[in-house]
């Protein structure tokens, strides 16, 4: 018998690992049943300290997320990972490669790859819907790992309590990472791959660059170097990482950033939400101004309107 | 005084060319009291042939419609052309040239490019009211054209009775066409450049892919040798699109047509729509519903479906 969402959901709060993986397969799927469910998981929801990981591809982020988890289950946190990977739907298995190895050997650490954009087209919200699940059933610290190219990862990983980007020397230094408007996101800047020569060159160009930034309230983003072949500076991502949510929690940042979430959420499934039900209207309503305008009875905006007053009637 | 759009439209469609612009000029910036106007233009169109001309940047777009101007204003039309550029509003001016000097030195011709996208972030929607415009006001062939880059520009030149594909020798051949997706939407297809030693391998490797392809009904898309240098092609190319339009006339192609063109634009339209509301939305309700989503009150999907709700309500 093929057990609910809301079910999965249960038994994955109750710590079955097994379960806790098909219930996310199910919101990355966009399944239908799974309207009740992710309600439940968002109330369930709001303990752990999300922290998103973006930058240029090659910048060294899975084997600095893979250093971190090390890192943060020696401190006994419940760690779990979300790699969001939507260009590699079919490399999609080999992309968390030795990472895999690490959750099997260790029942606190979670890790997981996305690979596609579900169903319903809605990347951000299949991603944030899995962060909340992993959330909701007693991750302490999740990562959401996202490639910083394509404006719904950007903002995937500005839609964390923290925001890690990573630069790595000999991508074009921190050019790289500016152009595509990761700077702006950063509450916490990572030079990877500090163990190389040109290293320190891009670390003194990301701080110089960063010290003409305005600090943000209570918080000044740290550039921190790290290597994950040594294990330089992963202790100091760490406590960077926790630093910054304690500041948050102590401050007016913790509850702003809280709500640019959550508007940022809401807007997002919005648009969604229209997407889908513009195409479920497709076939009946839509068939009907499509004659009347073209008659020139109506116009574009007119047919608009009719639609959007039809979508916001259609039920769930 | 400032004239109304509706007045500026009255005055256009009697003639005044100036009128027209500044109409233009109002529907491409999304003035508020547009809305009446732009229904009473669509509903005053339908009577123009419509051509869209798209193909990567360098395939020589400006020149063949520069030519195809002069060779459709020899057989007495009233020929217009929009000119779409989202990249180059600073060059705005400069992307049309001599070209502006054609309509200069004939009243029957109209030049105008649209470089922004408008206050309302609807390049489509700005695009297609400014090309509807020009049909109610009696041009009886407007070619838009755009850069086939960017998922709008190719969608608007899709949005059209007839849409022109133009590839040029030295551009890595058709591949880049066929790569940008833009093959799909041909209805005649263009070799520019064809004074080119190079022109011949273009042409014959695009003529064997397209012989590849199905025959769409009554209509199996030409490939067409031009060179806006020597004139070459320039009449069949005229002949081809006019021959187009007849097929359509006397064929279930051109209310296929009429409906997939009305479609895309309600389509559009609402989407621009919502986006406009939900922006509205940001200062009032929507405060409110994040409240609650950052108390876990409340989650994404149910502020979302809220959202649209009163987005629906909102009278416009």
């Amino acid at each position: 018998v093929a057990l609910t969402a809301l079910q999965l959901f249960s038994l994955a709060r109750a710590g079955d690992v097994a379960a806790l993986g098909r219930l996310l397969s199910r919101i990355e799927s966009g399944a239908d049943d799974l309207r009740v469910t992710l309600a439940e998981i968002y109330r369930s929801g709001g303990r752990a300290h999300i922290v998103g990981i973006t930058g240029v591809p090659g910048s060294g982020k899975s084997s600095l997320v893979s250093r971190l988890v090390q890192a943060a289950r020696a401190g006994s946190a419940k760690v779990a990972v979300l790699a969001i990977d939507p260009s590699s739907s079919l490399s999609g298995g080999a992309l968390l490669g030795d990472r895999t190895r690490m959750s099997d050997l260790d029942a606190h650490v979670f890790i997981r790859s996305m690979a596609t954009r579900g169903a319903t087209g809605g990347l951000a919200s299949a991603a944030l819907g899995a962060v909340d699940a992993l959330d909701a059933c007693g991750y302490e610290l999740v990562f959401i790992e996202t490639v910083g190219v394509g404006q719904d990862e950007i903002e995937i990983a500005g839609a964390c309590h923290t925001t890690v980007v990573v630069s790595a020397p000999g991508l074009g230094d921190q050019v790289q990472s500016l152009k595509a408007g990761l700077l702006e996101i950063a509450d916490v800047h990572v030079v990877s791959k500090c163990d190389r020569p040109d290293g320190a060159h891009t670390l003194s160009d990301l701080t110089a660059l960063m010290a003409l930034r305005d600090r943000r309230g209570a918080w000044r983003a740290p550039v921190i170097a790290t290597s994950a072949q040594t294990g330089q500076g992963i202790e100091e991502l760490l406590r960077a990482l926790r630093e910054h949510r304690a500041v948050q929690r102590s401050s007016e940042l913790g509850p702003l950033r809280e709500r640019r979430i959550a508007e940022y959420r809401a807007w997002k499934s919005a648009e969604e939400l229209l997407r889908q039900r513009l195409a479920a209207a497709r076939n009946e309503a839509l068939a009907e101004l499509v004659d009347r305008m073209a008659r020139r009875e109506m116009d574009p905006l007119a047919a608009a309107e009719s639609l959007l007053a039809l979508c916001a009637r259609k039920g769930a």
